[in-house]
């Protein structure tokens, strides 16, 4: 199985990044498959989402709605609203997988692959891609 | 790689449509893999609940408790609350894999395949079935 | 493919589940691919978090703040609340894949493969591990 691991530097904001260039360079000339995007990390997702139009910014806020950081979390490591970050994968997989076909993800035309990372102490990031020919 | 298309039209209410029926017959015949069920849109995700006892409308009732519609989204296309639609992919994925062996999904006996589609402003809708053999 | 099933017994509590030793131990020896975990039940999920620091008993009590299980369900069968466990699984999917080299699951330091159960009704539970060769 073709695997290899993304490393990249987030600051020390909650972010969504687009890594939508990376993974289609990654199965550039591959073929047929599924493509499967992971990250191993505990506090973070991977989302199928548009980005550019506002609604990156809108899921970062929307995070914050659903799993407030003021909840009464057990968790007590980390800066404040720490406990939030470690149920979010339950909620935002760090797993998604793609359909590719003859090299090119099957993306519709809005969806991009996003990083998503409400943590703010690590700011060392890996996303693992692999890609299993069909 | 096996891979075909569904396509269908969608009303303009939010939807959550039942498409085991359509799976299970891409599925047949093919033997042991995985299948990818994929919808290549930024304001829908797939599912797997039971169908049939209310609960399939319950999950668009709570998806507008989770995501309000009212929320300050920065997204502006669309129709009201179009902006909560470009963030349900995060929380509802698009991408799903189920087991299959001899030609049939390893489904429990209470699980449908449910395409989620809050978005009212376009009916026209596509899902990617795509299977890898193991 | 490669494809087996976990049985085993929840009590009348809701339970986040951690069963990574039981999908190491199916993986090992296997080579190179793509686990998938899927539970066959209409009620449950498969989440990625960090067990032992809080964080599985905080994600319990987070559904219950996301899905609550007071809201006004159609869904009527079973204990109180149990129309919430009906729509965890459109949150928190039933299926996850995870890349394995070597016969290892390729986890972060911190993940664990959590079983997440809210139902109290059903203390019989299912998970099918499957292995798809890279």
């Amino acid at each position: 199985m073709d695997s290899e691991v993304l490393q990249f530097q987030t600051g020390n904001q909650p972010e969504a990044r687009d890594i939508t260039a990376q993974v289609a360079a990654f199965v550039a000339g591959k073929g047929d498959g599924l493509v499967q995007v992971f990250c191993p990390h505990a506090t973070a997702g991977i989302a199928l989402i548009e980005t550019g139009a506002g609604s990156d910014a809108d899921l970062l806020d929307i995070i914050d709605h659903v799993l407030p950081p003021g909840f009464g979390y057990r968790h007590q490591h980390g800066s404040p609203g720490h406990g939030a970050d470690h149920v979010l994968p339950a909620f935002i997989s760090p797993s998604v997988t793609i359909p590719v076909l003859d090299g090119r993800m099957q993306l519709g035309t809005w969806q991009s692959v996003v990083f998503v990372d409400p943590n703010v102490d690590n700011p060392t990031r890996k996303v693992r891609l692999s890609f299993l020919k069909g």
